[in-house]
């Protein structure tokens, strides 16, 4: 297990991450960390691992791209002031480009998406103890889909930048294929992006699994 | 034209037809009719044909699969004696297998949809003056996809049904085709099933060509 | 058809145009457009002309005169950059001087309603690629009906106006009046002003004739 | 004036009498009358002549026609004894006639209109003191207008039915062409139908003269 | 009639006014007057003058004392440029120290509130045709009553205040003991204070008559 | 202290008992109780009396007047089993003859009143082992005042039924009139009925006074 | 695993099983499964082992005992024909004794809760594969405390049911009591009864153990 | 009784003083004054005390700790120049500790408690004619549990303070543990901390006896 007792880790993202979290910051009463794999994450840790006390908050905000992250990096990171750190950005940047593509406005395209992202975790990486940077996704198993094609590029990206800093990376859409063989997609995700509960479960169990989370300790 | 002065126009289906209709019969005040492609039928037949006076009316219910149209057809279709009757049922029966395939008491397989669409056909095409059908359809762009591919045979038994009875028909999925190839699927349909405006557009257009509609008459 | 690839269209109005469309700005999710005539024109040009992308913007806002366009046409048309502009005002400039007669405070008169006009128009013109204009109307067949003369004057000055500037022109009574030659004014409208859906087809059909739109296109 | 001591006043009619009265019964708390006419009718009736103490009951229920009135006249009429029975029946009868024609079901013709008034007050006469007809109305000054002069016929029949029976009889055509001289339909109703205060208080005053109210009484 | 064409008329005061009228000013559509008195007045005025076209504008406000008048009296009354300014002031002046005796910040005892009134009404009576001050009043029979007894020399500050001025005067509590002496408090309001729609019709008569109304002008 | 240890103590009465009280028994949760005298009660006695375990359930009934508690007896007071019943009611048959005086059918008058009071209690007492009888009460001082002199004969035949069926007294009448020595009635009430926190204290007060509630018990 | 491929698992128990399924069944769309234990079961069976397909559905009814599930297992169990059937009850049992000692009505002492819960599985036992039984629980770590202490009674009798009917049996006492070792009871339940997600994962995880769930299968 | 005739007197503290007193000041109209035990006091103060007319003020708020009062010292109690101050905090000083134990931001310690608290008094007490000190408490019989012993210690300190200062002092914890001899935890509130009616009552009365209160005065 990666963590250490009374570490504070947060969770930056969108609406996958959010999923009705608390304001201004996801943490505290139940039901705080949002209905979503972070909620998830908290209650096995908390369950499993009680003795280590570990502070989880959810900084995911509904319809956000890289670019509204670095609007609210600073207030909501850098001050925050975590020991390890998990981003999962980049499913709006995408999808817009597909679900209103006559409104350029609010696509992020890949070179922005890069540099943004790359910025970011440079400017982070020296003032935590750990980066885990997990990969946007989409719920489809046919890879020539244009919109699955292009989110893998997205996430091409997120595993370059997870190498050149030295973060943990999860490969989120790898876990879904996988389950992809036995379900359609439908089954995990009514519009392919908001997971079910048992798609954020898939979510939760690839984090938990990259920070050495172990189920069955003895 | 296939219509003609003072016809009653009886529309059945599920929540692609429903669209907030009005209860009990979708008909009469502004909004009666639902947002969906049944009020645009009925704007611009009255909007163009004003002279005609068509009485359109929405008994569209979502979640309906052709299992539910038959417990309500007695009271829904017999009893208020359509001149004209239009039937879009189907997306239920298959969206069911594929989004939750553990549960198969919600599931219509292609026999039981068959025998169920023919005998309520069969039943009300001597009561009416016409009877149009339309397919039901999936907006996805790959013929290979699981859920396409069922849905393309349920489409099939619909022309067949069609043919069989001498009713009109309309193939929704050809006319979505056509736009797939210059739209992705997300642009009209969030969830690959329920069309946005446009897609709404796409079905009225297709029903009304069917009619002999004509927008720019003398 | 006058408009072309990737194209900005924005509507702007009153209550007749708003039809609760999305804030700030109309576009975006199904109904950011509004249940309104503008909501028709973005579908059906997506639906018939998918290819041409072209982005539609509705600026509606309910209860406004072109004393309350003023206010708001630098931050609203101006720097929205519309490639085409389609304006229809003038409902209220005409209807508060008939049902709140003892409050002259939100009366619009004529003088102030063409000066207003004009300068905006002046001002835009060169801005933009085309500017339609299109009168505002009030479903009563009766011409000699006081409100009904007085809502004629204005269309007049809409059409003088468009003739000086070289705009597109709409005459929006002239369609209604067609209609009504048929049906009572209160089948189309519950008050006279505000449309039911049948009213708003006529509007977006009116307008889309000027533009060069075909239904049946090959 | 014609009522006396202690007496029972049961008003019935379409929306313009119930104005949001209470159920099952429109009297006792405040509000309980209504907004409308009726209230004031009230209002007037117990501040100049507080020591009759008239009990004053509102049975208007929105959207009626005779048709309706029929139906629930044993149950809200009959049983309730009014000695003073007042009615205004007739502006849904010709209303929906020409606001939805396509839909004759909700239509009720001059026939079955004369027929069942007449069976209605034959039916009430001898078992109240006296009856008050009022006359349906249409807030339009141009007498030419299609459902303004259709409901000048429905107002006829109210006048033979009580010239017949011997009832009271109240033109409250009458009334609003008087007021129509000096205003514009628009400020005295939205729809023409739905009075405002002012239109409401143009039938209260109607009403109370009929019956020998005196505003100034010594 | 002491009103003449085209004037606007100003009405303040407390809840007994304000009757749910709308913000920011009481003017407009139906029930943008209150429930109240100032809409019965208007709805009087305009059923039975309709060729003058009296503006009246509520700006009543719940809970307020004269205090509270002074603070908003350069906004809501100067400003407004009123040809007639009606005032009925002092009923919470009164109640406070009646409800709620231990909580001294909200008396207005009667040297502030004489003080305040003359300094509003010397201000005001030069810029307007008219001034009509209203006594509060308290309805309770029993002239003994502590409350009603202290209310009564807040009427009597009133009286004096409009003899000084020179403007009309009206005396509420009058009106109310005439009506008194046929009804029990209870029939007339809730709490003694808050008018039942009768209770309003007096006040609203009051008023009238001291504006030289006629009921059956010829 | 009269209760002994795991006995049933059942309020029945008007809104003054009722104050929101659970249903179909207010009895559980916190708040069940309502929000007046009969929580106070329960509250007082677990607090001071925790060792008894006394079961307070209140079945209290806005609006209601003896005549009510007639029809609903059986279910709410004989079958629920109460070793102790208290019973406050007469307010609302007293009320309705002042505020609204014009409908008769509302007003409980001092015969059936008497009679139906004693029928109840008769039936009753000997199945429980005591009933309090709390007089109606209304908080006014001048006992001149027309309601509150039927008030004071309603609260004579309660103190009558008392004597002649043994039951305890509770004279809620003169504990008002002690305290409106001090306090002008609205500070006790808004409308003279329905007392507020302080005036519930007085009715809780009086109460456990007579069954032989100690405050200070060792 | 002791699950195979396409059986039905049905939970049934109070509100912590409960936990705002849907009615009225718990199965189906995203957040039917309430948001407790259940739903993270299925999560983790959907996510770990696709392959089955198992069909979970949640019959918790919040505030139940074990008498009200005797009056729903019928309809609820036995005609729903589970696979596999999980039973937590006798929170509630034991907490009316303690929460609202008053009344005894709502307590279901250990006599009727063993018979009750003996005689349910014995009916069901034969209809399924499997049976799993979970003790209820209090999350209080003194188990001098009188109502952990009554509560580990309840638990024995549910220890003593399974073993006299082989069913699988999982102590949920046991696994909170590990886990609060380290943390205090007020960190995993409000009130000690319904727990935090950390809480519900504790239950989740003791379950999935009893049926052979392995988190990292190969 | 140590208070004297129109003397101001102000609580403040946490959730159990607040219980949804009126904003910004918890005074005046019924249920002003909260749910809670400050409601009990008034009420009791008024009814048994009605001649003094003390002015009780409710000023607290929910989830504040000691270190939230003082941010709102001088506005909330400076500003309003109590007579009588009542301090009760502490509660989440200490729960916080207990419910949140990773979230180190919302935990209020010991010696911050003692000095923020010794500050406060020590400005104040110049100021007020009196201060009472109420321990805050945990409703738990055990005293060996973990939270219950902090807050005794939280208990002591507020004990000292009010020695070193020549306070009133009410000991709640003592106050409580007298009732929990009788009733189990659970019966006074659901999650030890937050009360029922009894519980305030107890509270209530401990407050009333240190400051002379004497029910049965003659």
């Amino acid at each position: 297990m990666k963590l250490t007792k009374g570490q504070k880790l947060i969770f930056i993202g969108d609406s996958i991450t959010d999923c009705e979290r608390n304001r201004p910051a996801g943490e505290g009463l139940f039901g705080a960390l949002g209905k979503g794999y972070v909620g998830y994450v908290d209650a096995l840790l908390q369950a499993v691992y009680p003795e280590l006390g570990i502070r989880v908050i959810n900084m995911g905000t509904s319809g956000h791209t890289v670019r509204d992250l670095k609007q609210r990096w600073q207030e909501d990171v850098i001050e925050r002031k975590p020991d390890w750190l998990v981003v999962m950005i980049g499913t709006n940047d995408v999808w817009r480009q597909y679900d209103t593509p006559f409104i350029p406005d609010g696509h992020v395209y890949k070179e922005e998406y890069e540099q943004t992202l790359q910025a970011l975790i440079a400017q982070t990486k020296p003032l935590a103890q750990g980066i885990v940077l997990m990969t946007p996704f989409y719920i489809e198993s046919n890879a020539q889909d244009a919109m699955r094609a292009t989110m893998d590029e997205y996430g091409d990206i997120v595993r370059r930048t997870a190498e050149q800093h030295g973060c943990l990376f999860v490969d989120t859409q790898a876990a879904f294929n996988k389950v992809l063989e036995q379900l359609y997609a439908a089954t995990l995700a009514w519009d392919r992006v908001h997971p079910t509960a048992a798609g954020h479960m898939v979510l939760a169990k690839a984090f938990l699994k990259e920070i050495g989370f172990e189920w069955d300790r003895a």
